[in-house]
């Protein structure tokens, strides 16, 4: 065997968490990057818009990046594009409809790049670099969803990215069964497969079950029909469309980032528009009640901030009225259960109908472990990976595959930034590279780290309390203050009695200071703090944050 | 008729909510309370400890109260007592344990209280003030729960508290049955009942579902047991307790407040504790991994908080070990999946078996549809009120009151502080009184309000900016400053240049205020204010506090 008898697989993120994935498989020294997907925020990211993996370990090695390949459109593969093209320039390959979808990202928030875009069609191997790489159709909640097939000389790799085994997909392309199974016959050395439904039992309901239950709603609604879902939901609103038309409703796409992504749908033929379906968001009012759906989404994406707030994505306001009917059609995913339900609870009281989880207004995207079984029996791997999941989910995962019978040994649980070599002899974790993630908030791109996210978890808890003193230079005499000010501790017009008797307390922390020559500002700073904190938990069993600032004159 | 011809019911917390119960009965000027609940924090209420009922009503008319009953021992039904009482001393009545657990509460926040506790037996008749009040036996999570019997001279009044008609209970009391369809037919007035499963169709299982599961665990483990669960849900550590002494473990009762409920419920008889079961619980670490249980729950009873800082309540620590076995049983309400779902993760990563909501360790100790239309058959009331429930519950068990033939006008939907009157001619929502939510932080009750908790969700966004300057009393120059400290804003290291950049913007705003004459400070801050917001967010599309402080020498 030569020097590139072996692969090498890095995933940089995807792994004990849902979103941000991406893995780089790496064959001599040449790299090839598998999606660019950000992670939205969890509840403690205070403040955070977006989290996209560290990339530490790709710009140390720019030059042996041989280019980006997406398996389809979503924003947690996708997401981070943006961000990542800024450092890195190399030619990103996808599907048709998926590069459309990176390339509306880009232009949507104006980042310019000399990377050029490959559209490659599924089954056709394209060379990028020393990789043969091949796009294959599997099924997912959006059309043009591929697997990644990798042929290296030691091997084939297959990446499933997002996918589930719908029998019935709504535009008809049915998983590539036969492409899978001879490449599981002709023996695949890795299989890296998505296990964000690891926990689900049976199979996945298809796409188009929701295609009756639109029908139902839409049959059962006398007034205006409103709905709230992804925009790159587009099976989805593809079927929404259909029964719209059947019913003789017109639609008017409120928020402009999902007109520009059925726009980019349109476009390329991904999307079937029955003809005067669509209105002007603008004209929407001078339709009759039962006679207009209005769809929208909200911030980022997410489906329901544009409900709970009562506003739409682009700050126009909506009031619901008695007779309203509200599909809330949003993945109903750990973590946003009470903000639905709080929404729901709105909306049920302005007299609206609401149909949500409990509904079956939503079916996943993903693979449950029937399916995830099957996959692993059509492709026959020597090596398994699983991908995509929190980590009970990739144990969960594992465990599938080993009582199918895959050696205990030839399963590898890696955690981001592990670095897994496989050959036709042996498979091991062999090393560990950078990954983690880099926090987006605004403009700015990793500013925000680990203290600046206690700060804020701090303040969120009991706010803070400002002391300035004002000494002079050449006496070292307290001039003016201490004063106080405080935000988000107590009210103060309702806290007066302590503030003051706060003050006392700093100022005989200071005569005391003073006594003992302790003229220098870090000593006095933590003397008020240490008074001050002892003082107010004694008080009001809180702990906010304490900021003493000293001025010079 | 007299003048005492009718009730008046007014809801003081628990609807469009869960949690912090309380109704006022009124006959003539008399006030009788039922139930004095909190309610946990919602993740907006950044830094809250509690909510609690405002009972400004119930100040205003303090002669007027001849008492409070309660209706079981949790906390959404007992845990405003020890801020109630502080103001209100008025005698306390209910079940033996419920009093028992009540007191427990007010001696672990150390209360002083003139108010007198009156155990009553089901069944029983009581005068208090001019009501006859009755508590009936109704199953539930926790023994001793009770129904509310109001006999008036206007009607009976039944108020459920929480239930579910469990036909098979942990401690073999059933719900009295007999006394209830009694009621029914005799007569009752005005029914107000739980609604907190009302989405739920079907039954609700029986406690005693949970045995099997907790023996099957405790079957398989070949390790130590570790189990978190409320210290109040009491039929399930009952039957833990039975397991375990079944398969020779000891218990330790790792945190001090369950040990407290529990030592209650064993003074009163409420809980059978096999000889020898228990161990101190500084002493578990000499029995063998095989033959230790391990129960715990954390900070305010919730179960999980202890898991997931991986500390104990009381401060000490433990380490999970591989072959560990965790049951989380808590109740999954919205909000506390991802919580959970986030603690499985770490204890799997640790090596731990660990059972939560999908294993069945949990069941509700709500009613179902189904027993929510039993209840409203064998009580056939004249006027209905569902009570103990989000709006949308509300609103759908009132849907069910419909489908088994009550009356449109004879159910009533209310909002806390509605006032609703019922007699046996008509009902009518006729006023509203003062209702809402009192915030406890810390020691302070009600000190944190809107602006408060605003100032804390900014701050929680993108940090505070705080601009210092000092001005000469004399001639109105800045002498010292413009200073700035940042938290929760950007990494200072990091954004030396932008805040460079802030303090010339400042200095210029200042100059031009200057020759504005613009000497009041109130001007100059907000000049401060307006071009820094404005600055800060173009740079960096963040939205700190900006909090100017100006000091005069």
């Amino acid at each position: 065997m030569a020097i590139n008898d072996k692969v090498t697989i890095i995933p940089l993120g995807g792994l004990g968490e849902i979103g941000k994935n991406m893995t780089v498989i790496k064959v001599n020294q040449d790299l090839l990057i598998i999606d660019c997907g950000l992670m939205f925020p969890e509840d403690e990211m205070l403040g955070i818009d977006a989290v996209i993996p560290d990339i530490s370990y790709l710009t140390e090695n720019k030059n042996a990046i041989k280019g980006i390949i997406l398996t389809h459109g979503h924003e947690d593969h996708i997401g981070a594009l943006p961000y990542i093209l800024k450092d890195l320039s190399v030619p990103v390959y996808g599907t048709r409809l998926t590069l459309a979808l990176a390339q509306n990202k880009l232009k949507e928030q104006a980042i310019q790049t000399n990377a050029t875009f490959h559209a490659l069609k599924p089954r056709e191997i394209e060379k990028i670099g020393p990789f043969r790489v091949e796009l294959l159709r599997l099924c997912h909640s959006i059309p043009d969803s591929a697997a990644v097939v990798i042929h290296t000389s030691a091997g084939t790799v297959l990446y499933t990215g997002d996918f589930k085994f719908d029998q019935t997909p709504v535009d008809g392309q049915l998983s590539d069964y036969y492409r899978l199974s001879q490449l599981g016959e002709k023996g695949v050395l890795a299989l890296l497969s998505d296990s964000t439904n690891a926990e689900r039992t049976g199979f996945t309901p298809s796409e188009r079950a929701l295609y009756e239950k639109i029908e139902e709603i839409f049959r059962l609604s006398k007034s205006r029909i409103i709905i709230t879902t992804f925009p790159s939901s587009l099976y989805r609103i593809q079927q929404t469309f259909w029964v719209a038309a059947k019913y003789n409703r017109k639609i008017a796409i409120i928020s402009k980032s999902m007109r520009n992504v059925l726009d980019v749908a349109y476009q390329h033929g991904y999307l079937d528009v029955p003809p005067g379906l669509l209105v002007d968001p603008e004209q929407w009012q001078q339709i009759p009640n039962n006679e207009v759906v209005l769809m929208t989404t909200g911030h980022q994406g997410e489906p329901l901030s544009a409900l709970t707030r009562g506003s739409w994505g682009d700050g126009r306001q909506i009031t619901y009225q008695r007779g309203d009917t509200v599909i809330i059609s949003s993945n109903p995913g750990a973590g946003n259960q009470k903000t639905i339900a709080r929404t729901v609870d709105a909306l049920v009281r302005m007299g609206a109908d609401v149909y949500h989880e409990s509904a079956n207004v939503h079916v996943s995207g993903h693979a449950s472990q029937e399916e995830l079984k099957m996959m692993l029996n059509l492709i026959k791997p020597k090596y398994f990976m699983p991908i995509q999941g929190e980590y009970r989910m990739l144990v969960l995962h594992a465990k599938l595959a080993k009582e199918l019978g895959l050696a205990d040994e030839n399963i590898f649980i890696l955690e981001n930034g592990q670095v897994l070599e496989v050959s036709s002899q042996k498979g091991a974790i062999t090393s560990k590279v950078t990954a983690g993630r880099i926090l987006v908030d605004g403009l700015g791109v990793g500013d925000v780290g680990n203290i600046v996210l206690r700060d804020r978890r701090q303040l969120s808890q009991d706010g803070i309390l400002i002391v300035v003193l004002t000494i002079s230079k050449e006496t070292g005499q307290v001039v003016a203050g201490p004063d106080m000010v405080s935000r988000g501790f107590v009210y103060v017009r309702e806290a007066e009695e302590l503030m003051e008797e706060a003050k006392i307390k700093v100022k005989q922390a200071l005569e005391k200071s003073d006594e003992r020559k302790a003229t220098e500002w870090a000593a006095i700073k933590t003397n008020v703090r240490d008074v001050l904190s002892k003082f107010l938990y004694e008080k009001t069993r809180r702990r906010p944050m304490i900021l003493p600032i000293i001025m010079e004159v």
